[in-house]
């Protein structure tokens, strides 16, 4: 096999590509972590994430994946033979809800099409019709990584609130998180579950959950056994976060600067950049003529793309040819979107060139695998990207 | 405050100093963790840890730190209710314990004295007592980090054979993997518990589980309710690792490149070398004057040594001049020992000449803690380093 | 100024890009450059210049900017008063020239457009015409970096030949060096000049001559001083190349892991891949509308092509654009070609997205700017990349 | 051979040990050599090198070995036929000496024994005696980095004022900068020659030279022949430092970091630590009993010290055991103290246990060459740096 050059173009939705500052942080040399030095390193951690979920509330940091962080959150507010109301919105609803039932809970899943968000009527009517108060939680992912479509999570809220229900609000923000506006408090999210490998830049091996003071009474009453992902061991007090475990200091050090990284810029102006680099993903799909997975433009993610592909044609064919003559490596379709669909991630670390190099060779690999399409869909995310660049 | 130049000598028992191959190989740049490249890391983590567990049988890997190993062990092959005998041995066993406990786990806890090893004839006379059967597992930590002993595990084995008990065998081996000898088939360890910032010279991060059949069967008939660490999950059929999250992918990219370090030095030629490292300290200690804390040499621990201060002397102190003057970070004095021991780490990617400075300035930091010592300790230990050495 | 994020992409005709693995390889930490270890990274650069230059003589490794080797070729084959004969093919020719100048030689310059090579037929004619035999040497840039023209340098070989004439052959390689195709030994050069952070992926700092056994034997009767360049005193055999100073450690680990890659690609493949993504450019440019420099299509650089605006359209403007808006950052129209012509680099560590990137980034600054262009430049540069991908 | 593990002990007098924090910011990606950020890197640095050389004069710096900055000095201040007086200390002396002569100077070399400074009487007795003013400069090595003597360059300038001389006045600072006190201006130095890779903590790679407005007059009038190293060329107006060549991009990504570090320690406390460190490794070698190389108390060393065999005992076998067996490796004895001396390099980012664990290895060494010691060698290392340690 020939010898590839140069660097590989990795839009798989997370893990995404590190920008060189985080991967030199991780490679700090081991230290003291009881010592001064880690714990302002953790102190700042703490402090950056709750700017990032926008919340007054304490974040808790687990060595973990993204899967740890969604089990803390049912583990510590939901004993088994709760009853959970979940959406299905993709192939990560799904886990969680298969998650769910693994550790006992009941679960309601509202079905859904898996090209829409999770649906707030809907959701008000389950909730309006559980007189018995039974839900104990509603779960809902903010941003589905299998399907390229955000929920409304606002309008989730509303929905709970309309339902006059007292059931917790728990949302999946993994691959929204610092790419797409989401707002703890402000939304009233009871639990926001994240993770390192997405927007926030990191490699995989963290996971989060930003804890209200009515999740926290919850977990505090709740007699489900636990102990790794006890909120009342690591946060004794309900308000200041801390480990039992040994931190995992170099995910640390790597997380104190993409804070450092995302305050630098903004989350105003980060959200604003991913919104623009997914609109020229979107205006290129577009005008290949292939269709956006999601129904409703305003529930089109701005942290991945997925594109349908004609029928009778294979997009895992695209994504080889991308992956194997281009080194652009796109994400797969997965379950329900087998073979139909490739996705174009484009969170974190990423800039026009970037993006548009990925888009061109995915335009080469749609002409490598004999996919109709028309060949003015870079020119439309070229055309975008001029249009909106402003005047520096 | 003075600015410090140089590096700073970390002795606490984990984390420890990492070599930079692997500080580098952490820092290589995302990638398709779905495609071949990282398959393939992904298979000589694999196969490299049976090696270091000294198993026929799969080791599991856990984004996570070593208590969800610990977690991992229990949960899926005990259920609430179920009764553990643990065996006191510091402070490790102890939170272990409590983690037992806090998973619904009715414990047994043989009592220690923090000065030796678990004793096989009291878990034998235990388990002999245990005629209905009752006790579902042994747990016990092979070196107790906290103390500097290194409970003789073979003999544990023998024990619950002498007893004909059917108890599987769950053993701790995070602070002795790859720096202690030890054998999980040859010892008949069902489950065996690591980590990786301990021998593997990695940052925290990583769990592991290496598992028998006899407890593999055990999991598959387990209730419990369990998601994130469930083995039936990561390994369907009881023979083949891999994982349900997405892996930590520049962790193995680092857990590669130390089982490619291992492998070069050969697992005997490391324990030889901290066997050898670990003489010179206790030579140092006993050449000061000093009390080792293990009672009985054979349990003294090759990956750290506590150091018992004279009556009437703080061992903090000698740990602060160490750090604040001479940028040599000491283990602290865990619940029982603090105040009263210093630990010395000496385990990982170590040489004479980093633990002769760590050792040297030691002996500094008690003289301006004015402890009593006899300065001929370095002396022992260079003198030892110097008779050990071969004929390069 | 808003915060950028994503990777620069760096496309002056050198520095180029630096894989990772050259900078993890060069972020080594220090070692005995006495040791048996820094001996055998050094061998391996000796040998493996050796290959890249296509060379059975020694080259010699000088911790100096490319400059540094011109001086060397100079300094150490001709004396002061001594005639060379040089050809105007662009700013490089003329900076060697005035360097030959203040080194005290005369220089006969043959004069060019900057839009052509070094003609082999004017090299002919004037070296008939010496009949004393007074120039002593001939010195070509084999690629002029700052008019993407690319000399004939057999030509010139031939031209030299045809003549009778016993000048010595210099050639500066050091943007044509691991990227177009170079042959010292077979195309008879005499000295060959290069340098590390062009084709060779390196930072700046390390300078290359490899040394003809007329050359060498030229440097022995020479009487002009000199020491840092002097190869008597680096080489006294004239055969086996080494320091008279520190070597320059970091530079050498390096290029070792270059020649490393160099060699598992494979020179062959490394030309070919250069010459595809080379043809990429010309024809974004041709579809552009704009005039590639080069007047014979023979002479096209396959390391850094220039593209020439319009009357009327300053070509700044374009880059300014580029850098400010799309950190894309192309190489600087210098001298006679200032504000006429920006230039794309694509040497060294580059792959499809990667130049794609760049070129459609390159579309939207002229769209920016203004100049007249045709959009279909990028579809151009796709659809040969897709007819040239082979069947992977 | 059995495989080393843990870290090497780099105890040669440079290239230094080099902190992490400048390996990475050695590692970072190209970028625009033309841009605006490097062109901050560069301002840093030619600011920050003023201050190290405590001088208000421009300090040039040259891709290039120490070797080179030498011939900078001497290229551009002296014309062949020049005389110039040098004293011999040492190795580095005669091979500045004999640069000298290779570049046709006539050198006057006052003879001394290899364990004395330059001699201030000598000099002035031989600048009064050149009654014509023939001698153009004096040339003088602060720091014999081959015999651990440091010169009194304050004294030199004595004398030369003394004598009424108007000789330029030339220094070698290389293994003093950053180490040891030297002022350029208050000395009255013409020329200070320096380089990366020892108190500046950087790889081999750069030369600089501080010029006064006095040598830079004198290479303006200067006729000799040159180029790379022109400083007519690089310093235009004599006042702003620049360059010519492609800069050292990387190298000085490192020496901002490196100028920074400095600055936070501060000059005089990195001198003292340095002083201290020393005097360390003076009493170890004291309290072996061995001889330290300089006579004169007033001019030991303070960033490296040469130590005396006793007769009949190889230096050598010392060297080779400390690194083979210990993996600490020493200076080697050259020329005149071949085989006689072995020298501990202590300068750069060094602190106590990295020293300690030298001298201890250094120990072990002399025992296992069977070389005479007594061993409270270490013993009065540990006790200095424990006495003068503070009050941290």
């Amino acid at each position: 096999m020939a010898v590839r050059r140069g660097r590989q173009f990795l839009h798989t939705p997370g893990p995404t590509t590190m920008p060189d500052r985080i991967l030199q942080a991780m490679a700090r040399p081991a230290l003291d972590h009881r010592g001064p030095e880690f714990l302002a390193v953790a102190g700042r951690c703490f402090a950056g994430l709750r700017a990032v979920f926008r919340t007054e509330r304490p974040v808790l940091i687990y060595p973990a994946a993204g899967h740890g962080a969604w089990e803390a959150a049912l583990a510590n507010v939901c004993a088994p033979g709760d009853r959970v109301l979940m959406c299905e919105t993709g192939a990560f609803s799904q886990w969680w809800k298969e998650m769910a039932e693994a550790l006992g809970l009941a679960v309601d899943y509202l079905p859904g099409d898996w090209r829409r968000g999770a649906d707030p009527a809907a959701v008000e009517a389950h909730l309006a019709a559980d007189r018995g108060r039974a839900v104990r939680a509603v779960a809902v992912v903010h941003n589905e990584t299998s399907t390229g479509v955000a929920s409304r999570v606002a309008g989730i809220r509303e929905a709970i609130d309309a339902a006059g229900h007292p059931a917790l609000f728990l949302v999946d923000t993994i691959s929204s998180l610092a790419s797409i506006d989401f707002r703890m408090d402000e939304w009233g999210v009871d639990v926001a579950v994240g993770g390192s490998q997405k927007g926030l830049m990191l490699p995989p091996g963290l996971g989060f959950t930003g804890v209200s003071e009515k999740a926290f009474r919850a977990a505090r009453g709740n007699p489900t056994p636990r102990s790794y992902w006890d909120w009342r061991a690591m946060m004794p007090d309900g308000e200041t976060p801390g480990f039992v475990c040994t931190p995992p200091v170099n995910l640390m050090f790597g997380l104190a600067e993409a804070l450092d990284m995302l305050e630098e810029e903004g989350l105003e102006a980060c959200f604003a950049r991913h919104r623009r680099l997914a609109e020229a993903a979107r205006r290129a799909i577009a005008g290949w003529g292939l269709a956006l997975n999601p129904l409703d433009s305003r529930e089109a993610s701005d942290s991945v793309s997925a594109a349908l592909m004609p029928e009778g044609h294979d997009a895992e064919e695209v994504r080889r040819i991308a992956r194997e003559r281009y080194d652009v490596v796109l994400g797969v379709g997965i379950l329900r979107l087998a073979g139909r669909a490739f996705r174009i991630g484009h969170m974190g670390d990423l800039n026009e060139p970037m993006l548009l190099g990925a888009l061109a060779a995915v335009q080469a690999a749609l002409a490598g695998a004999g996919a109709p399409h028309d060949p003015s869909g870079i020119l439309a995310a070229i055309d975008w990207l001029a249009e909106s660049a402003g005047d520096a």
